[in-house]
């Protein structure tokens, strides 16, 4: 397995790839999530990328870029093991040289949800995706359903730009009380960490609702949000039931649907969805 | 030659290729500007794929889009001889379909000289030119240098996005009498026809002075100014001594330099340039 930093090595190692390759985009600080992911590459591609980069243009000011877990070592000793071609770390200032000017911006499906609380944030994920696209070259590229918004997003950039790569959305990886696996998990502390499976309830308890027949998208924002209440150290942001595609949220649900919230435990920001249909 | 419309028949081609790729992006309306890109792509690559769309993203709702210039008949006729592979003419709604909201944009370069005049146009013309460059994923792209900024604003796009893409940029092409190249040309009438090498003139004047030892910007903005002053039916909209690279206006000139200007001929605006240094 190869780490590299630079752009010149990165391209020279692209063109040096016979077969298919698949890319992993990541912002380090790995866990089960990710590792699914680079698997599922390995299973799919013959070349098998890692990007790890903690991008800088996706979080606002007020956000933990500085303080957001960083660990190589210990990311390049998870990765090792599972057959990975290549591993491209680089620096901000090769992603974003002296000069910088241009965005790539997806409009409509980066207002709601996650983008109603951080109206940049997208913004910074759809360039550096397409960045990372445009080098890496890859035939497919693997997100996690865990950042739902964002896999939405991407799928969107990746139809309307006439990406020629396949985009594939793996599941959720939780612990074994529901929580959804995240890198900032590592911010959760005794009870909040006790509290947060809550997200994981509350949808739970939402999809038994939908099972149970229930259509009315209001009914199943009531029910998360009633669960979350009766959690008192959660302070939900907001939950939704949306149209899987375009991310409107619904009257009625049809057809495949995303279930999501964004809940405050303590000073940690949590998010989490299920896919319904 | 194979003349192509839909995007799925497009992806087939493409893989069909052997060898390097040119691209050759117009708006059709073809003159001997955009016939020397094309000569100079079938030079340089083992394919040469000429696209035909009339971008509506790059036309504000007060401009020309529905009078533009259009003879596909005529512009394959002239692309025949030229042993061009493939000319792609998609339509409006194959490259923009329903929910289309991806946009990519270049910021700095974007806001003066042209885009001061048509603040949309660029964004219009970065996104259908990102969406070409994947589609057609050609090893080299051809534009002339007579659209100056757009030529500024594409290279830097397919640096900063890290398109695996060499820009080349070709001169200007200019009928016997100076005047540059244009589809809008043919909205030119009579006296305004006359008139119109005062761009020329003007550009020649500031590069006889500069030729002359002279660096000071403002000094060669003046001359352009004053010939075009000299012209009664011209209205100067912008005279331009900027860095090559940037398009920020200069003080004193030291390295590549671009002279430009717009200028309206009765309802014709033209705009026209020079590179110094």
């Amino acid at each position: 397995m190869r780490t590299i930093i630079g752009l010149d090595e990165l391209r020279a190692a692209r063109l040096s790839f016979n077969g298919t390759v698949g890319l992993v985009p990541t912002m380090g600080y790995l866990h089960e999530g990710h590792l699914s992911l680079i698997r599922r590459a390995k299973a799919e591609c013959d070349n098998v990328v890692v990007t790890i980069f903690v991008n800088p243009t996706q979080f606002a000011p007020t956000e933990d870029l500085s303080k957001y877990p960083r660990d190589l070592e210990r990311d390049l000793s998870l990765i090792e093991p599972l057959g990975v071609d290549l591993v491209w770390n680089p620096t901000p200032e090769i992603m974003y040289p002296t000069g910088y000017q241009t965005w790539v911006e997806v409009e409509a499906m980066t207002r709601p949800l996650e983008g109603s609380m951080r109206p940049t944030h997208f913004k910074g994920v759809t360039t550096v995706v397409a960045k990372l696209f445009n080098t890496v070259q890859p035939h497919k590229a693997y997100f996690g359903q865990k950042d739902a918004q964002q896999a939405a997003v991407i799928r969107q950039m990746t139809r309307d730009l006439n990406f020629p790569i396949e985009i594939i959305v793996c599941p959720t990886v939780r612990e074994a009380d529901g929580l959804a696996m995240s890198s900032r998990n590592k911010y959760l502390e005794g009870k909040d960490r006790a509290a947060a499976p809550v997200l994981f309830r509350a949808l739970s308890a939402a999809k038994t609702v939908y099972e149970g027949g229930e259509r009315d998208a209001e009914t199943l924002r009531r029910k998360m949000k009633e669960v979350l209440d009766g959690e008192p150290r959660a302070q939900t942001q907001y939950v939704s039931c949306a149209d899987y595609d375009t991310l409107e949220e619904l009257d009625v649900i049809k057809g495949k649907t995303l279930l999501s919230m964004a809940v405050l435990l303590g000073k940690t920001r949590l998010i989490d969805n299920f896919v319904l249909g």
